[in-house]
């Protein structure tokens, strides 16, 4: 039997354009997507403003409750971008140039153009890991357990790559859905009996709504593939006994 | 001059699909939007999963920190469902059927349909207020400043309307965007210093890519109209100076 390591990360996405509606957080979305495939749940995530005692604040409550956490924004060059500050305050460290940072920013711009702004990009708390930026040169950086990244998407996803052996993920999470033409209401009543039959595997249940049809999508997760098997076949051979339509 | 009333808000996201990345989060963005023209800032959100124990911890912990909290998810028919139960426990309610949802639920569906499952949504803490329903009949709920909406962004949003009036916002928060072809090294000092001389308006600076071209939007926002144009004066003169391009 497979030993079993649950391993989990929160996300802190710092930025006032979240919180105002002006911008439609990705971040999130794309973490998740990264992280489940590396064997790591999300436990909880928290889009927070631009402010210093709450980023330190929040940083220092989720660290402590998870493996892992990742923020996103706030690491640029403008008077918002705060989070590397912050970050060195929540940790008690210095906030002090890079040396390592300093140098590729300065490799990275034309001579004459690694002006104060960009010289801020390397400031950081003391002794912080890189992260290295594929994209725009800036790198991000880890401390502790904290991985800071920037807020901008592409930039983001394209730091990935880089950072996936830093991440030990546990047992990899392994999902099946299968989406039928019901509705919920229909089928709740078995669902629970399901998920009541078994408990070691996490049973979600989401209507869609496409080309004008109703539909749920029933998603069955667990780190063991031959309990979703389990699960996944009383799924089916009720959906058979009650002549519900199996989609794709 | 006038009072300075600052509302605020917390959101809950509640569901297990938005973490493992299987659904991406767009109800945060449609109530920061919609809380923005009502005068309510969202002071933070935070996306939990379907786990009893943290849906009542979480909702404990900020409807003593904001004006309003609003939730999203957990509210259907079936054994994932489960805010309308957490929310009871966390107001330390009863949870019970609520007569007008109750009734609402019968005369929506035909004669025969209404069962168990669609009977589990009629289940509300004692005494909730309903948030009516105009697409698919099952009304949210309002207990204390707990406002409990569904996950279904569309279902969400039709809601919206109704709930209007239960809102009182403060002084309404007014922004100006400004967007330039620049980047934001080369402007960071510059911002530092107007931000300064300028400490009741909040600057975002975003960068930005569109048809292979950088360039920064620069966001003031206030409450105060007078303010933001001073401060708008001040960065449009700069750029003038520097001869930036201002894009539409």
């Amino acid at each position: 039997m497979k030993k079993k390591i649950q391993v989990n990360a929160a996300l802190i996405i710092i930025g006032n354009e979240i919180l105002s509606g002006r911008t439609q957080d990705t971040n999130t979305n794309a973490l998740a997507i990264w992280l489940n495939t590396l064997g790591v749940r999300i436990k909880e995530v928290r889009i927070i403003s631009d402010i210093e005692e709450v980023i330190v604040e929040t940083i220092n409550t989720v660290r402590k409750k998870c493996n892992y956490v990742f923020t996103t924004g706030g690491i640029g060059p403008t008077h918002d971008d705060i989070t590397a500050s912050s970050i060195s305050k929540a940790f008690n460290v210095k906030y002090e140039i890079h040396p390592k940072a300093f140098k590729i920013l300065k490799n990275y711009y034309k001579p004459g153009e690694f002006n104060k702004g960009r010289q801020r990009m390397a400031w950081m708390p003391s002794n912080a890991r890189l992260i290295l930026n594929p994209t725009s040169g800036a790198p991000g950086f880890t401390i502790g357990n904290v991985f800071c990244l920037p807020g901008v998407p592409s930039i983001l996803r394209s730091m990935l790559g880089g950072l996936k052996n830093e991440i030990i993920g546990g047992n990899p999470i392994i999902s099946k859905t299968i989406n039928l033409r019901t509705v919920e209401s229909e089928i709740a009543k078995f669902l629970t009996k399901v998920q009541k039959k078994n408990k070691e595997v996490e049973i979600g249940s989401y209507p869609f709504f496409k080309a004008g049809k109703v539909g749920v999508s029933i998603v069955v997760r667990s780190e063991d593939q031959s309990k979703i098997d389990v699960c996944n076949l009383q799924i089916l051979e009720y959906v058979k006994q009650k002549k519900i339509k199996k989609l794709k």
